[in-house]
């Protein structure tokens, strides 16, 4: 299978060729970038020197599947030509996701370039839309943010344990931020720094929103807050819910009972492990895992689960390779075998 | 005024000595340490060897007043005789700050050597209890992270803007683990990673129920989580908490009502700002303040609060020093006017 | 093939473990540990989960290879056993890497075990010792610096291209120091830091002496100094040397000219790559190459060789198993194929 | 006094404004910056916010003495219009530490604006040059990377002690690269990554050479290589030289002599302090201390001497107000009496 990548030379582009580069199944053919076109892969990332591609201005050749890392907006104009070639898309940015495109002006800020798509694009979270996603031919791959939160708290949700007032507090590395520069990223300004970042909400909220919604028929009152701390990869989301009572009749059990819910609805997904210690954002680096600890806090019968990935690789690139996966109906876990790296 | 510190050599002990080197009214006279007893300061901390002090295993010559920096349980031990003999005492651990002797018993795990001291012990926050601290014989100083999240929450509470039901999602950089080799404050582990912990109960909590409790008639539901983050000093805490119906009823003005509320309850208070623009722990390091920065997620109508301080100055050495100052009716400010060290 | 990993709780042996569930002919049967003993290796090391394996106090069962990640003598007196057993043995301490007894009393501080295994004892490392290795009973798999240091002169001190002086400043990252807990590797402590030591000598200077004197007639005057950076992985060691007044007769040419000798010397080695561009220890997390950049200060007629490993993977474990293949005709990148995981 | 600020916004003028912050016999009165005009200095730096001053686009009203930490070129252009007023400046940029103009125009790939400056301009390395410091109306302030070479080899070039073959290997954190925005200082690219640069020559080199060449007859040979380490701040250099023979006759006592040789070239300077063990970069995190350590590789007689700063304070900022206090006949130690902080 021939793939190609369109811009790959953010993070999530680079990451993607890591991975596909393990990938029995597929041969990377073509990969674009904007101010890079006309060098080597190996010279703008020296560590994916062995792929040995030249970075062009637009895709060159066939392709079967094609990944697009561009920027929103940017990224539905490029593929949106392609999906009218019948050639099979992940799209890594935000253009697809939203389900409502009046949402998507609202949080993004322009208008959607064609919002005839988002009723066919697949959220590709696989562990809730599997079937969905392995007939798509256009897959909108989640948030890094939306990963975290929504595979913490769907079970839950779904399952009607907890009332419809949600906080997720997520923490995350800086390569979330992407590769572009920016004081935000600069080296000696977030060193051994911890903050909290748009506090008038986050773009990723009405995909969390979206996912969680279709799983109850509660209205939920989703407080969502993003805070960058001192490390290149990682998220980590604590989320925090009141059970409902008839969820917690007998408080001496309703932990295991909770972790049985927890594990029983992840039962057929290798990627998602419910933990018996709370998770470390390390214990996912480099690999496509998400690793949840679901708990209660006693004193106020309140939920806590904490969820950690490696926000490129099941937050990004890795979920994508998942998609394609079971797109082409290959194992789902190729070229994702990869134990973290630790420490 | 002679100052003696039981127990120099963990962070916190190391920390006084290095602030109260610029006190212009207090002379350190006795410094004590346990395995480093015999040593010069210098040899343990190369960057205190202006202090030219001693190490001994108990304090010697005459002091007048006395830090505590042992761990609990140690430290009451080590500062009872100190009290009959008259002498005034900050003590840094948590041997004095809960008022119920069971409360100390049920989260520390030890009985109290000595009860009859709980009563008249006060707690150490200024912005709270300033009058009390100015005529105490025995301060207890507050703990790093009720630091944070009373000072972010004091206002909200006292004035009845909030609903009693508040979660507190705190990160911490390592060195609040103290200066005790362990894994979890062991490089390789701890860098690169973040993590919750204590999920089923913090020993801060205790601390921090207490202290908003007497704010308001409510019973506070709160549920407080610590994190890991990987940097060295530094205490982000996030606050959630349902505003009451009454406190918004202008909702366009409310974040603006919010703010004068926080600027005025702290006016007369130097070292909390609130700041205009979400606060980072870098802009503490090394500094006594805390900044707090009050807004109102406008979709859920949630107070949220943010608050940043360095653990070990706010959090542990520097409050300490001003809780002195107060005690002696020296310009609270007093060796504590530096400003922090950034980037 | 079965292999078994002598302590496999340090993070040479975990890291061995990683790269091993990689390996299609390999199945790791036996684990051991000491305290850790009776515990699952995932309750130990989460991302090992996936191997499902029991740590035991010694090996169990048949196993046709084993890897010793030991301290030094206890991994000689764990090892020696096994080798009369006829059972190929790659040993990660330094207990087999000296040839002169008396060398390793001086460094080590100990008498060796027994002397008689230096001699047919084969130092792991590839690039130098192929056919020897392929041969071997018992592999000395090289220390972390020596890596580094040994494959970035090689090439020159064979070739006579330098003065027998030579330089090397080499910094490492954390892991090195290994799994203990230390005041050297307490977060706070080496966090933002960077710090020289070892100044009288560091234990891997005789083994850098050892395998640079193979390659020429010249009695070397080494002086390498260690220090540690705060980061997890890597190392890059700087290496200076004077170039003989023949090798550079031709100044407008000697880079290339240094640049081909080097190229030249490890075109048969796939994990050594010759760079067009100074490398950076990141470019090799994970993965099992060395980075090499040779050039010329022009003003001094000096050669400097920056050399790259991650110290975990061609530093420690990686290299291992790249032994491994050696000595059972696999072909040597067998489960090392991954590429560095960057950022 | 009255002081002015150029372009207070990079990291070495604002941490300039943080330790005058400190002094008492200065007002800072203007501080100017270009893309910033017209905020407040706390709007840009909120750890400054206590000094209350708005950034402009030019110096504004009388001031004594004036700082300037534009970049080269542009520094001496605004800075030689004060000296004709008679304004005494202490200029951090390169622009007046060469005294060779064509050595400024090779390195710095621009013609000096005014090469007759060069002359009266002292080198401003108290250590050395305080007698002219005291009676300059211009003083220019070190580079970081020279400050901590010259300190460190000074007296071993001086006394005639090492030959004149001399390896400079320095590590630097990512503040000195400044606050401008650059791949190089871009988070996730720099952070868990250790890199050589400049490898074919930086351009702080012939300061160094000049500066060692005034203490000696002899033509040195300088190699000088830096290094990007992982952190933000800290400057650690290990400078290699072989010391001659007539210096090592009694090779058992050598260390102790080369130790009091530098005690006693430095003994009249309080911000250089010859250490017992191998100092640390964070024994000077935020103070302007210069941390010494000479010591014999006793295998090959060679002399290696490592050095510690802050590259902000003793580096830049804090060098520069020593400047000021000995300019102005003020204690040496005025505003620069901070301990490091540590941890």
């Amino acid at each position: 299978m021939k793939a190609g990548i369109i811009n790959v030379t953010g993070y999530a582009g680079s990451e993607l060729a890591r991975i596909l580069y393990r990938h029995p199944e597929v041969e990377i053919t073509s990969v674009t970038g904007r101010s890079a076109a006309g060098q080597k892969l190996g010279e703008v990332f020296p560590h994916l020197s062995a792929l040995n591609l030249n970075i062009t201005e637009e895709l060159t050749g066939d392709v079967d599947v094609v990944f697009s890392a561009l920027p929103h907006k940017a990224s539905a104009e490029a593929v949106i030509p392609l999906l009218t070639q019948g050639i099979r898309v992940i799209d890594i940015s935000a253009d697809f996701r939203l389900k409502q495109a009046d949402q998507y002006a609202e949080w993004y800020g322009v208008q959607h370039p064609d919002p005839s798509y988002l009723e066919d694009a697949v959220y590709g979270i696989p562990e809730l839309h599997e079937k969905e996603i392995s007939r798509a031919q256009l897959v909108a791959n989640p948030g890094c943010y939306p990963t975290s939160a929504i595979l913490a708290m769907a079970p839950a949700v779904k399952l009607g344990l907890v009332e419809p007032d949600i906080i997720i507090d997520s923490k995350s590395g800086v390569s979330g931020a992407g590769r572009g520069l920016s004081m935000s990223t600069h080296y000696s300004e977030v060193n051994e720094n911890t903050m909290a970042y748009s506090l008038s909400g986050h773009r990723h909220l009405p995909e969390i929103t979206q996912e969680l919604s279709l799983l109850t028929e509660q209205t939920l009152e989703l407080t969502f807050l993003t805070h960058l701390v001192p490390m290149t990869r990682g998220i980590l989301s604590s989320c925090y819910s009141k059970l409902k009572a008839q969820a917690t009749d007998t408080a001496s059990t309703s932990v295991s009972h909770i972790r049985e819910v927890y594990e029983e609805f992840y039962k057929a997904h290798p990627f998602v492990v419910i933990t018996d210690t709370p998770p470390q954002t390390k214990q996912t680096l480099g690999n496509n895992q998400c690793l949840i600890y679901p708990t209660i806090d006693p004193r106020t019968n309140r939920l806590i689960v904490i969820s950690c990935i490696d926000n490129l690789v099941k937050g990004a690139a890795g979920q994508a390779v998942q998609n394609m996966n079971l797109m082409y109906q290959l194992p789902e876990e190729t070229a994702l075998e990869s134990l973290a790296v630790y420490p």
